[in-house]
């Protein structure tokens, strides 16, 4: 027997653990003071939040907390997964704790549920683990019955306000026990109001209240087949079945399935006493957050009213106050709201958005939860929290997100415009807010025309489309913003325009976009017109009619820059940008770049005086023109090297010579092409000067037979690079000369440096190695010349897959390297970005294909692996190879953190881009990391 | 002690070993007989080579083989190492061995060296472990001096050849050992010639050569500043020393530069007593080989003349006889050389290649070594000698390279043609043999010219050149073949016609090429001009003036397809081919292919009758319009497939769906664009008739604007492959229904098969999913419709990097893999064949920065990497993964055993390389395939 003892053993008591705690008196309720016992049974707070849903497990918190709380008690998520794994049978045991339960309700209460003398109310409500705003169901006001009612009305001389109770209570386990459409109650509230000539429930007298409320009985009767339940303890029975039911209900499945929710955590029940702000002028409710959460100033903010219900806050019929006037109108609730608003923040050590309901002077708290709040509140209060001590750096780093660093960086519509815009009615709709920013433009219905306004007519256009395809992307390139009717946060247009950051708003169903009659309808019957002028905020998904006001976010907010400093105490990464000109070096800088890790001199050669001298030397025919051409361009790189090099003084410097095909320099084949054409058909037709004719078109045909000469299949493969550097030494051989002779002049004018010089797209050890060794020659003549000694380093990008295969004798030649993703991206998946990301890359996204877009965040599996290798096999080679990431890339969060692990030095993005950078190089660094796979 | 007794005694031994022999009378001199001691010495048959030298060890070979073999004894490659590290000094020892030696021979042969009476005259021959034809020198006749010439003259009463022979000594006397010139003594052998007025040497009469001898060593002393030495001794120790030192010599490190010989493995000396071929009717002599080295005809073959030296046979100052004539001149001579051709080759196990003299009726060997051959003779001597046992089948096939399989695919010049052009004197010229075929065409000089006569004029030319650069490569492909002056194996020239396979010869300096005149100059002043014909070889490097025949070597040889029939028995690796048509499966199938793993099925779609249906099928607006059209194509397709099916019944056959970009199927951008730029000027200046232009207008625009749409910056990269399938599936579901209704149409006809579909492109597990999906569901539809079942398969091609680094996850939707290694290389590396390999990559080669073209030879560091990997991570997630490869390289011999070490189940060429693969496959089995690192 021994030898089969110990497996099977474990195995079947860890199976009979469970039904057998159910079977035997499995603990399904807990009271609200009994918090400590969940905690026994859940082991942790995360336990305690899926046990009992995070409104309750907070009700909870906070009674332990001695805050005051409507006596109540939570029926568990257990309860109801076994409610619905047994096809809607409560648990053995639950039904009777819940009646405990309600017997420990009274004896809190001393009310009696049920009874006529001093009845006890309760709500019923779900509470998920995780927030489902509006997606399951509440019944309030149970234990109301006829007789309840009528003693109930004499108890508090308010009729009015026992019959609207008890006709709310009608209503909504009508619908939500019962499952009776809720229009012929809302036809009955209506006939009503239309007799009264009143437009709101709140004006109709008691006596419509009461006769509603036996409409309203009679209906439920008719509609269900059943009367309504005068029994308190069914109603109860009833509407927590029906809750549990709700957590399958369509809705809500959707909804968990659109927020990645797993359906098999449940719903827990919360059963809380009834507490009434609308009793009279001692009474009041309120919403509430303990901090500003628009900007994060630390005082109270919310709105309230007296003598009124929570809907009534919510609903916007009364006008509400702000809750500074509470101190006025009840300085004792107010002071013990400040109070408990403190004790939340220091308990949960984070800001509160909290619901209140004074009753008679008394104050009672209904909710409380952590509060959602903007980008800029966010960074303050994290790191207001710190200061505090209610939080570490390390957890102020943590919180703030990427995206909150991301909204400093875009323009976003002024916050007071948006407001007044508001007041003014001018909200017209939200949305799905998919893509970040403000957008103002004016509204086109056509993609061609958005690109012709834009371009020819130079307008700020919004494109306005009831869904995009593909063959929209050039006017959604050419929109300030996009907006459209149907489609969800994968739509075509939601993919595009957060791929290129274009503020973006869809899904707007409230909308009609009418693209034959060229008009937007809302559906409060406004009517937008082309060339009407639009706002959007892609941040939010609200969206305006008219012109608002931008603003550009303020990088020198204090808080902004105080939690990028101690996000940089954290991380290990360097950040550093990729800047072309002194005037980026100096921008990066100032958004705390460490250095330049890619600066294109090819750029430079575009410049209008520039490119003159780069044709000829291109097209020269002798190694003397050609070096006469370069001679020009000599002292201009120099110039441009000498200002990047001070701008950066201390830092290091990365510049990486020439990469593109010569032919890029060249005028445009077409246009060449077309010229002759036109000139061949006017000389036939002898259209003009024969002479003149035939000289231009000796001229352009000279032109096009060079740039013919050099044309490429795919130039994206082609003779670049490296490549392009041993083929044409000259050019490069002027790049070093110009480097060195640059930092050469620094260094004699104190400027601190270490040139890196960096040569593009070598697939060859033996090429680099080439390369390399023609331009280390001309470096070691100039510091001769110069007779100056200065380090400076060469190094190779890793932009091919087999460099990154062969890295280990690539390294032999390189003394650093650095990652240039979007070719390694393009070669290592066969796909040309500049075709296929407006066309079938958006096509895969849409479809599922592609979860990430690769040109966006690293795909791990195939460039991540060639870059993990390339890492490994480099510093096998050179154990100090410093190695970093050039593309794109650099500045992506999820990105950066691969780049972390595989442990690169330093990630290298636009200068735009180094704040966010900087924050998701220490979430790397503090494990808080997103994984994309 | 005992501890550390093992190791270091053999360490200390073996290391005292050599110095030990060296100091202490190392053996630097063998006899011929004592070949045993070499062996014992040497250790193997390799280091008998290595320390006699080739020459050497075949004279001890033979002499041990009782082969009359005249006596002489070799001083070893040792001592030659030895005499030039010591700076020109014999090693200790040596020179008293050389005249022990040299007494042995005295008593061998009864002779005394530099003795008046019956003197003993030796030869004294440099001779390396590798053939150096021509490098080194050679000294003959050493012993004579004027006593012993005059007592020979009195003894074998021939005044001449005894003088003659002197001043032969003197002459290479002074030129080899004593480095004068030779101008002087042929002005000396010019006057006498004069004097007498005969042509030719052999024409003087005795006192001639009498008094030229004294002439020569007037001439040896006055430039030497020595006198001739009368010594023999003397005479054979300063030609040893020469012999060494002409190891050194520029001549010999050149050559030994070019073909990659070592430069420590110095030469032996081989001394050997003269004997003579011109002492009367009864002597006589010859070369020959053991077989027919041209076609492989199993008799012996060479030139003989009665009563010669060997000179005159090679020089061809008098008219040979073929060896048969000996049976009849010299019969007991001619039985014994049989008898020892039948010795050697079955010593040898191969063909030899002899010289023989006849002294006075007796035979004596001068030489043996491995015949060169022909392909052909090749192929039919290695089975000839397996059917006579000499060699096992395996050691056939090994013998048999790639290259001479590959001589039965390209055209030759007619052998019978070839040998008329010779007697006529039309070889004007041989030069480096770099790339194999033999080509006819017309002489032009100019690249431009060479691609107009062939694409306008419809010429075939020959592009004969000093040297070619890149921009000359268009010309090159136009040629039928290439010829320059200048040059050598890895020039341009060479290198991008090996890679494109037309036949070329390069480096042929005495021809002048001289482009301005329009001229090739012959050294024999012969002139040829633009437009005459030529013909060159480029597998022997002989050019001809003319035109002559060439022939399409014969398949059904019977020795051929033996030998590749033993192959096939050998190789593990399938040989599969890439075909579109049935006509080329059938021509496959005939070379041996057992599949088709690559049929490229848009190729169909480019037939003249097809193409406007494929174009209307691209532009269809509609869904019903491209149903419409794929309609028309699916009967086609269908029929394309039964042919192929039909064809290779019983074999698999592999179709790849569509690949190419859609663009390429319609009409040329740039061609529209010249028509609309043309049909707008001439609207413009109004030529013609205005609403005809309109007309002709909206069309081409409307078809340019379609292209437009669908270009692509780099189309390699584009929207290709899967994409376009999951992009259009209607035409690639058209194209399954059409394999499969093939497939039903054929299996209800009783053929075989097994189709196999190949999705092209993937790079990723989720796409090849997605378009495997969508073609799975029409095939299953197919099968229904038709009421059958049928067996087929699903893969892809790995040819992305990405492909291969995730190929486990592919290896779940692929039941097969296929490398694509053209555009797997070309994504690995980053580079456009289409634009590199006439441009850069022929630069990196030539500059040695590639040792191989990576899209001949697979590119092991690299592409080879991804290829392991690929089929690592394919058969670790599916374990009988089949895997092939249908790149170029499939019928590339290194690449083919590089795919034999990977494990791949089969490689796929074209039905041209086939033969090739299946012997390049069965070397890779049997271990002897070259590594290409």
């Amino acid at each position: 027997m021994t030898s089969r003892s110990k497996k099977p053993k474990r195995s079947v008591r860890s199976r009979t653990a469970r039904p057998a705690r159910k079977i035997k008196g499995a603990k399904y309720v807990y009271l609200f003071d009994e918090i400590r016992l969940a905690e026994r049974a859940a082991g942790s707070w995360e336990g305690v939040r899926a046990l009992l849903g995070g409104k309750g497990a907070n009700l909870a918190e906070m009674t332990k907390l001695k805050i005051p709380v409507p006596p109540g008690f939570v029926v568990t998520t257990e309860a109801c997964n076994a409610f619905l794994a047994a096809g809607g049978r409560f648990p053995k045991g639950m039904w009777e704790q819940v009646l405990a339960a309600v017997d420990a309700l009274e004896r809190a209460t001393g009310k009696k549920f049920g009874h006529a003398d001093n009845p006890l109310l309760v709500s019923c409500r779900s509470g998920a683990k995780f927030s489902m705003p509006g997606m399951m169901d509440t019944v309030l006001n149970i234990g109301l019955n006829d007789e309840v009612a009528e003693a109930l009305a004499r108890q508090t001389g308010d009729e009015r306000f026992v019959f609207d109770a008890y006709r709310r209570l009608v209503q909504m386990f009508g619908t939500v026990v019962l499952g009776v459409s809720d229009r012929p109650f809302n036809e009955r509230l209506e006939a009503h109001r239309a007799r009264r000539g009143v437009w709101n429930d709140a004006e109709l007298p008691a006596e419509d209240l009461r006769a509603l409320t036996g409409e309203f009985k009679r209906i439920v009767e008719e509609h269900a087949k059943r009367p309504f339940p005068a029994d308190a303890r069914e109603q109860l029975e009833l509407a927590t079945s029906a809750v549990f039911r709700s957590w399958n209900g369509k809705r809500a499945q959707d909804y968990r399935k659109a927020a990645g929710i797993p359906d098999d955590l449940g719903t827990a029940v919360n059963i809380v006493t009834m507490v009434f702000g609308n009793r009279g002028d001692d009474s009041g409710t309120g919403v509430m957050t303990t901090r500003n959460v628009t900007v994060g100033e630390n005082h109270l903010e919310g709105d309230m009213l007296m003598n009124a219900q929570g809907e009534d806050v919510v609903a916007g019929t009364r006008k509400t106050l702000p809750i500074a006037e509470l101190a006025r109108l009840a300085p004792a609730a107010d002071k013990e709201l400040r109070r408990i608003a403190r004790t939340l923040e220091k308990h949960y050590r984070e800001v509160q958005d909290i619901e209140f309901t004074i009753e008679q002077g008394k104050l009672w708290m209904l909710q409380t939860r952590d509060a959602k709040r903007t980008a800029q509140a966010a960074i303050r209060i994290a790191v207001e929290l710190t200061k505090e001590k209610l939080i570490s750096k390390a957890e102020a780093v943590r919180r703030v997100t990427p995206e909150h660093v991301d909204y400093f960086l875009h323009p976003q519509l002024d916050a007071a415009a948006r407001s007044a815009a508001k007041e003014k009615g001018d909200l017209i709709a939200t949305g799905l807010n998919v893509s970040p920013g403000g957008a103002i433009g004016q509204i086109v219905f056509d993609a061609d025309k958005a690109e012709h306004w834009k371009r020819q007519l130079k307008k700020e256009v919004i494109l306005v489309r009831p869904e995009t395809r593909p063959d929209d992307v050039h006017g959604m390139l050419a929109a300030q913003g996009v907006l459209t009717s149907r489609g969800g946060r994968t739509s075509h247009a939601a993919l595009v325009a957060r791929q290129f950051g274009i503020p973006a708003v869809v899904g707007v169903s409230s909308l009609e976009v009418d693209v034959d009659h060229g008009e937007l309808r809302t559906s409060g019957g406004k009517v937008l017109k082309e060339g009407d002028w639009l706002s959007i905020d892609g941040a939010t998904g609200e969206v305006f009619a008219g012109q608002l006001e931008t603003v550009v976010p303020d990088l020198t907010d204090p808080w902004f820059v105080e939690l990028l400093s101690w996000a940089d105490g954290f991380r290990r990464l360097g950040v550093w940008a990729n800047a072309d000109y002194a005037r980026d070096a100096e921008r990066a800088r100032k958004f705390g770049a460490e250095g330049i890790g890619l600066c294109r001199t090819e750029h430079m050669f575009f410049e209008p005086e520039r490119l003159p001298i780069v044709q000829s030397m291109i097209l020269a025919r002798t190694a003397e023109q050609r070096e006469e051409q370069l001679a020009k361009l000599l002292p201009m790189q120099r110039a441009d090297f000498i200002a990047l090099f001070k701008a950066m003084d201390g830092l290091p410097v990365t510049i990486r010579l020439i990469d593109p095909p010569l032919h890029e320099f060249l005028p445009s084949r077409d246009d060449l092409r077309t010229a002759v054409t036109e000139l061949e058909t006017r000389i036939r037709l002898k259209d003009g000067d024969a002479a003149a004719l035939e000289r231009d078109l000796r001229a352009k045909s000279k032109m096009l037979e060079s740039v013919e000469a050099m044309r490429e299949q795919n130039p994206m493969l082609g003779l670049r690079g490296v490549r392009l550097g041993i083929h044409m030494p000259e050019l490069v051989r002027m790049q070093v000369r110009a480097i060195l002779e640059a930092a050469c002049e620094c260094a004699r004018a104190g400027v601190k440096l270490k040139p890196k010089i960096m040569i593009p797209l070598a697939a060859t050890s033996a090429e680099l190695k080439f390369g390399r060794d023609l331009l280390e020659e001309e470096a070691r003549k100039v510091l001769k010349e110069q007779g100056m000694k200065l380090p400076y380093q060469f190094g190779t990008m890793i932009e091919v897959p087999r460099a990154a295969l062969v890295a280990g004798r690539i390294a032999e030649s390189a003394e650093f390297f650095s990652f240039g993703t979007n070719d390694l991206t393009q070669t290592t998946f066969g796909i040309s970005r500049d075709d296929a990301e407006t066309g079938f890359l958006s096509e895969y996204l849409q479809k599922g294909i592609l979860t990430r877009n690769p040109f966006a965040t690293i795909d791990q599996n195939g460039v991540g692996y060639l870059m993990q290798l390339g890492v490994k096999l480099g510093r096998e080679r050179r154990k100090n190879l410093e190695i970093g990431i050039c593309g794109e890339h650099g500045g992506d969060p999820d990105s950066i953190a691969f780049c972390h692990r595989i442990g690169l030095d330093y990630v290298s993005c636009s200068p735009f881009r180094v704040p966010v950078a900087r924050l998701a190089a220490a979430h790397a660094a503090l494990g808080e990391a997103k994984d994309n796979r």
